[in-house]
């Protein structure tokens, strides 16, 4: 039996030429056989969005040199399924996705392209990670970040992963030297409070933009939020499972059938 | 103190003229006071999305006569946030999104455009559910549809739901003497196998088609798929936690601090 390298699929939302996917190769390129299959543009706030009213592209690209790399025209999560029917000849045994540019931590889990990408993954059956850096800076510095993306693949490689079960690991935004440890939380019930900044366009017409203020009551000191607040980084296990198991005696205590005469 | 009628926000992914959304505003007017904002062109696919890099639009319109009905040309998840922040002077009573052209059971809850409107509505803390009709067409028969809707609508409005938790309600295309009932269910754990079409555009340039095949190993008598395969309507609670729990402690084998010489 032929021993093969690992086989890494890498993808993002914040589009192939970014800054955050190029040191995330640089930090597991060492591990494995890599293969890059990232969006042609950014795709920010996509969730887990996936394009079936249009046709896709997927084009070569010779940017990462001697590594194969596509640019696909979709969504984080069109890459996935791409590089999976179109690009890859095996499953991949760890898929890597970001470094985003910004935090992916709390309820960000849910409008995160870097965390589709790594949901769609799972679905998939493949080991996989997002990771994140709270900065949203062109030209953060993601030294200590890959210290951190390299440790977690490795583990994954080595240890797998839970079926069903990915990892979204944010990185505050500090020196190395700084960082107080990794911890595994749980996610932290935040949210976004809305305010849409309200404009008129040059013909007199209103439009709106999105902005908003983070708003954090969830005080445990079990979750994303507080490790990063304390310069950890954090590492939620996640998974594809919405069901609310806990609210099922609840709802069986409704009459829904009489509806129907039964 | 005055008592107020129950306020309803109506959204969905399919847009604002379509059949299933009419459908939907006929089963819930006589529960309260109707607000209607929903998307100018259909959004099928776009998961969690949000729009944050580009502006968007929110116009009023008439084609619902005496309701206040809105049109913006964003994704379900703007037009929660976008009405919750500009249009509603108080918090509704209930969010209903859909009713869906085409089935969310199972894994379609996270690319569903319908079920992310419903998710975007209990994250502001409003009771919301998202309605599904299995199928496509656009001259679906939304007879039985809008008794289910009414039933389950009623007992939100009576019952509320527990914090935290939406409901996916999936309705099988069978006339309603053949509705066996309705049941409370889990998520099936079940995939999309892609497929993608390769074909030529006519300038010999390739592009490709999502497609692909819905499979199912889950066997689980109380998944949603069981229940919508033995005609009965699916309601599976549903959540924004995305942590599992339940790999925390695999998790918190890792040794990961040493990578930090902590």
């Amino acid at each position: 039996m032929k021993s093969e390298r690992p086989l890494i699929l890498v993808s993002n939302d914040d589009g192939i030429t970014a800054p955050g996917i190029r040191a995330l190769i640089e930090a597991v390129s060492e591990l494995g056989e890599v293969v890059i299959v990232a969006p042609d543009a950014p795709q920010s706030g996509m969730g887990h969005a996936v394009t079936i009213s249009k046709p896709l592209r997927l084009d070569k690209t010779d940017i990462y040199e001697s590594l194969v790399a596509y640019q696909c025209s979709g969504t984080p999560a069109d890459c996935v399924k791409l590089a999976v029917d179109k690009v890859l000849h095996r499953k991949p045994d760890l898929l890597v996705s970001g470094i985003n540019h910004g935090s992916n931590s709390s309820i960000n889990v849910l409008y995160s392209g870097t965390m589709s990408a790594a949901m769609e993954g799972a679905i998939e059956g493949i080991p996989s990670v997002g990771f994140s850096l709270c900065n949203f800076a062109y030209d953060a510095d993601f030294t200590a970040a890959k210290k951190i993306v390299k440790i977690i693949a490795q583990n994954i490689i080595k240890n797998g992963l839970p079926v069903g079960t990915l990892l979204n690991v944010n990185i505050p935004n500090v020196s190395e030297k700084d960082l107080n440890g990794v911890k595994i939380c749980r996610q932290a019930l935040a949210k976004w409070q809305e305010e849409f900044d309200e404009r008129k366009d040059p013909n007199g017409r209103k439009y709106y933009w999105l902005t908003g203020k983070f708003v954090n009551r969830d005080k445990g000191e079990d979750t994303d939020e507080w490790a990063l607040a304390n310069n950890f980084v954090s590492v939620v296990p996640v998974h594809f499972d919405l069901t609310a198991h806990h609210s099922i005696s609840f709802l069986n205590g409704w009459e829904l059938d009489s509806v129907l005469g039964k």
